[in-house]
Order: C-alpha cells, then structure tokens, then sequence
C-alpha cells in the first residue's frame, strides 16, 4: 500500500494534488500528516525527504517527492485511469499548464495564502496579484471554450491539471475573488468534489497555527 | 521542423534544458532568440507564450510551454532515445530531482545567477546559499554511488536530469564553487559536452545586458 506523507491539510497547498489523485482513483493509501509548525517539524521533514518538503510518496523502498513528480508517478501506476489527457497534444498542453504553476504564481501564492478554515477574507489587490489572477481565469476560459462539450473538467475527465488547480480554486473562495461565470462555476465544481469536501473538513478540524 | 523559443544564451538557464535534448538527439530544429534585455521584450515574449516567459517548442500547431513540460513532450516524441531512465523507479527519482530543481533553490537562482560569459567571480555566501549547494552536491553523490558503472551522467546515459543541472555546473564554474572531487568530475563532465561548448562560444558572443 503507498503512504503520503502530507502536511496541515488547512495550510499546505502541494499536498493536495496527490491525496486527491489517489482519492479519485479510490486507492487505498495511509496517510501521515507533519504538522509544518511544530518546533521540530523541520527535522522531521527531512527524515521523510532529504529535499526538506511534503508531500512524499513512499511505494515499498521508492520515495517519490515532489507534487508533480507524485502525480507522474501516479500517472504511470494507473494507465486505466488516464491521469493525463489521452491524445498527445493535448497531454502536452496539460503539462505546460501544470508545470507553469508548479514553479509561477509566487505573488498569488504569498498574498492569498492557503487557509482554508477563513472564509470571506479581504485581501489586498496589486497589479501583480491581478495579473496571476487574470493568467488562471485566461486558462480556465481557454480550456473551457475548448472543452465544454465533455464536462466540467478542464479536458473533460478528471486530471492532474484540475489536481494542480484545486488549491488555487480554495483560495479564490477564501479570499472571495471575482471571477466570470464559467470560471466561477469551474472552482465551484472543483471544490464540490466529494474528495475536497473531505479535504475541507478534515481542514477545518485542524487546529491553527501558532502567531 | 520544431521551432524552439529561447532567451539570451548567456543569461536564460531555462532555456538550456530543452535545447541541449535537441542538440543531443541530433533533431533539426529552428532557434528563435528573443533578447530579454530590451524595451520591448516582455510583449515580444507575450506575443510567443501567454505565460510570458521562455523557453517555448512550436511543433505545427501546437505550442509547448515551460521547460519541463517541453522536455516530457520531446521524451514522448523520441521514446527510443530514453530522456527519462527506462526503470519505472528509476524514472520517479528523476522526475523528482528535476520537479525539485524546477520548483526551488530560489537563493542559488538569484545569488548565483547564470553569467556564463563571468569567469571566477567571488560570491557572497550564505547558510541559504550554502544550504541549496549542499542539497545539490548530495543528489550528485548520491546518484553517482548508485550509477559509478553506468557512466559519467547521473542515471547513467544523458537524461532530462543531467540537462536541468547543466545551468547549475555553469553557475558553479563561474562562480568557481568548491565541490568534492566527484561532483568537480561530473561538473566538468557536463560542461565539456559538445553541445554545452556550442552553448557557451554563442553566450560569449552576446552583447551583455545594459546596467
Ligand atoms: N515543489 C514542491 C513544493 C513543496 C512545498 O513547498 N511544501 C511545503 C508545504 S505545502 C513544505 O513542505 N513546507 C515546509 C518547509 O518548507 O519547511 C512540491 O510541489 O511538492
Ligand atoms: N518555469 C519556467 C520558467 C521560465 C523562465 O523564468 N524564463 C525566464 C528566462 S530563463 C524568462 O522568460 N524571463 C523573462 C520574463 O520573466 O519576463 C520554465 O521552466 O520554463
């Protein structure tokens, strides 16, 4: 059975992808949560993961770290489950989009950090705020155009990319973001999902962090 | 023909990675450079990628985007070439190296930024910086140990790994980074590839960048 090692499921946004791959696969799976703001949390980060990050993958001997590297792992384990769109193209869009958030968005990450406890939290606009926020709703009326047809994932079924963009669509609800229709009704999809329902409330019965 | 988007050569480590694959797989491709220094660069580089950043792979119709998700896309194109290790487990620690590369290390990024046409530069350090050079140093051990026989590259022939870390050995030279006597070796290794000389004569004939 893999084990996921995960952080505050409130706080920690790179956590999520890969819990909910495996929930949507419905893979059995312990889980063993660090809490990230403990004295010695970093200590015991790195006994997991010499990289000094959650989330880590532990399959028998292989340690699988890094979100993204977790997904593609997934990915390979369960063909049937087309964790990436089927048709080549496609799949090559899907990666761009995963991995331009994987190492962008620093400016939305900072100022509308992962808290999924608030609720309608004011946050302060900035134009480089505006732009993260006008890049994600580009993407998500891009693939919709393209996609409408097949559902309410952004290439139809479930992917890794709607895996990526599930923290964002937790901070547009937190932080109350405006957004048009299509992309309102996209992050609302997302966080209806009954593996994010579970994610929030376990969130929500986390205790806060100190500060 | 593939057409590949990338920046100055001198400055632009995230345009390395794929352009090396290229150059190692012998693929004819079309080079557009887009002079990231100039009053106009931003919209030049909007006007190739919505993202706004470079590197970006034009293949026909479709335009990839990020340097990683070009380099998964050229792996699939070119499955006998095996840019990923071919062990499944094998493939999961090197996508987790470059997911980490391609995620963090910020303070290397930004105090030993890519200068190639720099020659023994002194470099401030930092328990930061010392810390991001030390996690390098221990994937170069680490990998080596396990692959010693296999060859001078980290998982044994030339893979996605070893051209996300041919930026890292230019900073490290330029920067003259003490390593241990492996890590010079594969350092050294990776520099002195034919298509890594021809990267470096075209960096130190661009004009440097104003200030
Ligand atoms: N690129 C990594 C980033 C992982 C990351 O930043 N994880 C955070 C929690 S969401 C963490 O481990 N923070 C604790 C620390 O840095 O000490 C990934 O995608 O997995
Ligand atoms: N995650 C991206 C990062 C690309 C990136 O930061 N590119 C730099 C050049 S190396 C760039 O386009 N800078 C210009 C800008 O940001 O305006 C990748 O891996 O391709």
């Amino acid at each position: 059975m893999f084990t996921l090692i995960i952080g505050n499921k409130n706080y920690s946004p790179w956590s999520l992808p890969p819990w909910l791959l495996l929930k949507t696969l419905n893979e059995p799976f312990k889980e063993q949560q660090i809490d990230l703001y403990l004295s010695d949390s970093k200590a015991r980060i790195l006994a997991a993961n010499p990289a000094g990050k959650v989330p880590v993958l532990v399959d028998d001997k292989l340690r699988v770290w890094d979100s993204l590297a977790i997904c593609e792992y997934l990915a390979e384990c369960f063909p049937a489950a087309k964790l990436w769109p089927d048709d080549p193209k496609l799949r090559a869009t899907a990666r761009s989009i995963v991995a331009e958030l994987h190492s962008g968005f620093e400016v939305l990450r900072h100022s509308l950090s992962m808290d999924i406890s608030l609720k309608q939290i004011d946050y302060e606009s900035s134009p480089a705020l505006e732009s993260d926020i006008a890049r994600i709703v580009s993407i998500w009326e891009t693939q919709r155009e393209r996609h409408i047809a097949d559902g309410a994932c952004l290439f139809g079924r479930f992917t890794i990319v709607d895996a990526f963009f599930a923290s964002v669509c937790t901070r547009f609800q937190t932080y109350n973001v405006a957004l048009p229709p299509a992309s309102q009704a996209y992050a609302r999809h997302i966080l209806s999902l009954p593996a994010m329902q579970e994610w929030y409330r376990a969130a929500e019965r986390e205790r806060r962090r100190p500060g």
